[in-house]
């Protein structure tokens, strides 16, 4: 099975760590012999050798020159779209950075990989959160296959639960703790920090961004809700559709009266089928101290479905972190691979 | 797809149920044709009609008569093997009650089934629990699917959380609550009630069956971490080689003390992969407070996992019911249906 990995940032990096430290197991559990054929990154170059790079020499390359110019390869792309052109790869791995407002470039990559007739993976939320149905349409037309478990609470099982150990069921609400950073930040108020404090302390440890705004203003969860809105449930839903609001108007005062009464307050991602069709929110809500979801603290996340036959299950997890996304990569490939075998 | 129901007890009436309310639903969303061809029970009497049984009639039949005895039929097949032989049936559900020292007569069954070239489903766990590496091999060199979701947690998605969603993950331990009843005497153990007084309300309310030792005493526990540790690990466990202890030496004071230091009392299973290979044991834990199995309560479930890749995840959701286990049999009939397509 060959695979082309476009976009060598964290998540890519881990990615290639990750198949460095699997190969062997994968082919020893599995029997799957993974091939990466290449590499394209607009920052640090692109290579190609249809005899396959070896992880641990890419990843080895890369620590001592910060690119991948220089490294030994037969052909070396112009761009990623030549990457995705000449790899001869069955199954592309789309890992640019998220841009939420165009999917670009991911959402060309993906749409020249299945005009190919190749598989796709990615664990960028763009192009599912702005063109799943579009994908998703195209995706069946060539039989192709895509996945994208890490866009969701990086590879915690989500979609996969969503989509293969929930079928049968019928969805009337997901609700969840879908963001690490406004959680961290949360648990952290709890224990008095004012929030400008834990903001800064967040952006110290890599939690937070230098603009904050992603995460506390509930952009990102808005795009988790926006996936699983039109996944789970079949929608149609646009981003501009979701009431959105963010954790910065929570106060210190706020969080401990709600702690008083039996609740915590947790940033909630929410989908909900009503007589009225689909209704989708992200805002701060009191959680019952007795609720699965508010004992989720720190970055830690968590998703709980409530379906007509199974009630309600979740699913807590990590929420982001390079090995957990590149794991959800990892488990995508392999069960495309099963698929096709 | 052709079924048959072997057993016609609260699972397989609750199967039959969950057929009659998705039958429509599955044709319309998997382009699913589930055609149930028989059922065949020692108490209540076998049917078996190529053309099709009509879940809604059996239903009603039952409900008025208490048997299917006088249920028009084509064929009346004299046992449960003679049913499955003459059923045509692509897939065998097998729903007799657990025996978890003989695992008879499910254990008959399933060889059969595998031996006639039949797919299995169960929710059996004795069969599983006991002779798991037997089955397994079996069904590989016919190729056929063995499925089983129901047996730990009833439908809640741990067996293929463990083998789909976490494909690509080492195990390095798997830790739970997982048994309904014991969960329910401890919860309300901790408002003050006496186990004894617990117990004859867990009987009444239909938790607790009038010898209550298979769940007390951990049995039922054992055999979840048999299962687990053989599937997931790929142990060759036996029920014999678990360390194995109840809640009944728990009191009202050991359950006070635990939370005043801020630990729950729970009855857990755990395997965990050491240096000297798999080890495995049932057990009252105390459980940090702030760890997810802690909120777990009433006759809820949960199970963590603990991998390499992921880190931790938990599974949280029901541990028993009709209808629950229903829908982890109709789940891995579709997903064996649409691995066959």
């Amino acid at each position: 099975m060959k695979i082309a990995l476009i976009g060598f940032g964290t998540v890519g990096q881990g990615f290639v760590e990750v198949l460095a430290l699997k190969q062997q197991f994968l082919q020893n559990k599995y029997d799957l012999n993974l091939n990466l054929v290449s590499i394209a990154d607009i920052k640090y170059g692109s290579i190609l050798d249809p005899a396959g790079i070896v992880p641990v020499k890419v990843l080895n390359h890369f620590r001592k020159h910060g690119n991948l110019f220089d490294f030994p390869t037969q052909i070396r792309p112009e761009d990623s779209f030549r990457a995705i052109k000449q790899s001869g790869a069955d199954i592309i791995i789309e890992a640019t950075p998220t841009n939420l407002k165009t999917a670009q470039p991911a959402i060309d990559h993906i749409r020249l990989a299945f005009e190919l007739g190749k598989n796709v993976v990615t664990c960028n939320k763009g192009p599912v959160a702005l063109f799943y149905p579009e994908l998703k349409a195209l995706a069946q037309k060539k039989q192709l296959a895509f996945k994208f478990e890490s866009t969701v609470m990086s590879g915690s099982p989500i979609i996969n639960t969503a989509l293969y150990s929930l079928k049968g069921c019928e969805f009337k609400k997901i609700r969840g703790i879908m963001n690490g950073t406004t959680n961290f930040i949360l648990t952290q108020m709890e224990a008095g920090q004012h929030y400008a404090e834990v903001l800064t302390e967040a952006q110290r440890l890599g939690y937070a961004e230098t603009d904050p705004s992603g995460d506390v203003d509930g952009w990102d969860t808005l795009a988790k809700v926006v996936i699983l809105a039109n996944v789970v449930f079949g929608g149609q839903i646009k981003m501009a559709d979701v009431k959105r609001k963010g954790i910065t108007g929570l106060s210190l005062e706020d969080i401990q009266n709600g702690l008083k009464k039996g609740f915590r307050w947790k940033l909630i991602g929410e989908i909900s089928l009503t007589e009225n069709g689909l209704s989708a929110k992200v805002e701060p809500q009191m959680v019952p101290l007795d609720h699965p979801l508010a004992m989720v603290m720190g970055t830690s996340n968590a998703i709980s479905f409530t379906t007509d036959l199974l009630g309600e299950v979740t699913i807590t997890g990590a929420g982001a972190g390079r090995k957990e996304t590149a794991f959800g990569v990892l488990n995508d490939i392999i069960n495309i691979a099963q698929s096709k075998a």
